[in-house]
């Protein structure tokens, strides 16, 4: 199946299915330049890259490179897209070239920076292949690359020209890394509809075993979300800030923990239910409904509490150093109720901490 | 004087005047943030900064930073824009903050390019501070970095949202970067505007003691001519390349010898008159239009010769890995007449490789 992200002379296709990449057509729909390069990860080249290759020789792009860089995110560094660009400038590629991400959100984040920088900008097409970037960062044009001090921290706002989601490279991930993915995918639900919720309650079981039908609508209906909030507000001035209910948080565990050492599907997990505790707290949503929230994150065998190192002051550290902080004033994504979320910029700090040091969600 | 950059929703101001950064409602009108960073280098900094610094309190901006970079080119590269990042998030910057670049152009690209990419993007004001920055590099948007593979390999196209031009400062410049800043005043000239190359021949030795009117006149008509080809084609997909006029060569030059060798208006001005003499070569313009430029590039105080130590292949392989290569064939910005340039796709090899082995142009 396919939907479109609305960007006016911007908008792009995402096209869902099982065994997609081997379908010539939608490669050859997808890849219009002669001159293509791969960038990927060890981990996914071992099992992805020469079939992909072999397909893209076969509609015949001329000139065809590949760019393999170290798997995780403790590489998402502009080191690593350095990469990229010296590979490419070694073998000649010059504006008219196409990038190919093919993996998770850390290759098509670096991808899709590289792309938005070489030589000021080329085209790229995204081929997501974990749970995580099928859902969520291949789809929107947020780029970028980590700082020591902060997570995305550079970066751009910078399209794909196609987005390839083939459902059968999920078959080869972790369970974790399914988990981390229903992370975000249970977001989606969380801050703008309540009966997707209730139907991933009814189907985390399926959605964990990779049921072929459940695993394309919950993609589906996670992009189509996304792809309508992002053509509203593609540079995140209002209605997409929504989509970083449970990051604020989140990235607090991230960054505190080294990236790489919780998945970040799992810290938005975490940060999930301590928005849900926070709306709670402030009066929004019922105790209930936290609990709610904690039973079906475990279901889906995510964390559901805070890393006993981590304290409220590093909380606040990180947090003032977030990008969404405006005014110096702390901005978090609350529920108003399940399934609407809205942007609260008056949080009281008292209130704050009581869910910082919360030993449990709800209580 | 103002001249304005139509470009739509990123429309934005061009000011030209004496003294003008001793104007605070200027300096009010460009600045709008509370939040402030002024990015400049160490030279530029022990005679403008602390002024403008003082007129920005006067003005009332409340958060008010500065950034001190390495001076030249050898320093155009991503790990000083790291710089920038490293200090904007130490002193806690988010999307709300405005970048004002205070210097010339490896200034003035390296702020744009950090503006465009910190946190996806955040505002920027350009001050250039030398004549080739506030005739050319302030202008139109282009930011970036060097890679050391090729100049301006990584970068972004994105706009400022104004550009202050004091005359002012360039009285305290050496004669040597006035000469650099005319090649590019040339060039307009040579590009678009016969005319205007007889004012400038006119008015050689005036431009070169800074004579007030005229370099008023050399810089907005300048800008100008780029304000106009840069509103027609912002990303260079046609008629913008025609900017590129002496750039294919002159980028070869500064490669081969090293950033900061020759400053880029020198390899800039040598590069007019290598396409002058390539135009000449394949009929396009008159054996005395050669000599003519030549003439007038002498006036103005700049190289006409291939630095001794520089051969054909030199050039040759810097010129395959440049931006202007288009489907592995060498484009140039030729001259049809004096004032009428044009791009060519298919120059014969055996001619360039007269002009790159030429030991006096136009002979």
């Amino acid at each position: 199946m396919s939907l479109k992200v609305g960007l006016g002379n911007r908008s792009y296709p995402i096209h869902i299915g099982h065994d997609l990449l081997s379908d010539t057509n939608q490669l050859k729909n997808a890849i219009t330049s002669q001159q293509v390069m791969v960038v990927t990860n060890k981990t996914i080249a071992d099992i992805y890259l020469q079939p992909l290759l072999n397909k893209l020789s076969e509609i015949g792009i001329k000139t065809l490179d590949t760019c393999i860089l170290p798997d995780g995110e403790s590489y998402k560094t502009f080191d690593t897209v350095n990469q990229i660009f010296t590979a490419l400038l070694e073998k000649g590629h010059n504006r008219q070239t196409q990038l190919v991400a093919l993996g998770g959100g850390v290759i098509g984040d670096m991808t899709g920076f590289a792309a938005a920088t070489y030589q000021r900008g080329v085209d790229f097409v995204q081929i997501p292949t974990t749970l995580l970037s099928q859902v969520d960062s291949s789809v929107g044009g947020k780029t970028g690359v980590n700082h020591p001090l902060g997570k995305n921290m550079i970066g751009a706002f910078y399209q794909p020209k196609s987005v390839l989601i083939d459902t059968k490279s999920l078959e080869t991930l972790p369970e974790r890394e399914i988990s981390a993915g229903m992370a975000e995918v249970v977001k989606y639900a969380l801050l703008g509809d309540e009966s997707f919720l209730g139907w991933i309650e009814a189907h985390a079981e399926k959605l964990m075993s990779l049921d072929g039908p459940s695993i394309s609508h919950a993609i589906a209906r996670s992009c189509r979300m996304k792809a309508e909030i992002v053509a509203e507000d593609e540079r995140e001035s209002g209605v997409r800030a929504l989509l970083n209910l449970g990051h604020t948080f989140g990235h607090a565990v991230e960054s505190h923990l080294g990236y790489g050492q919780w998945l970040h599907g799992e810290a938005v997990g975490l940060g999930l239910l301590m928005a849900a505790d926070l709306s709670w707290r402030l009066g929004y949503i019922e105790q209930a409904e936290v609990k709610r929230i904690e039973i079906l994150l475990e279901a889906l065998k995510l964390p559901t509490v805070i890393p006993a190192e981590m304290t409220e002051e590093h909380f606040m550290s990180y947090m003032a150093r977030d990008k969404k902080v405006v005014h110096q004033r702390l901005r978090f994504i609350l529920l108003k109720s399940v399934g609407d979320a809205f942007i609260a910029d008056d949080v009281p700090l008292e209130t704050l901490k009581e869910t910082l040091n919360a030993q449990k969600f709800g209580a």
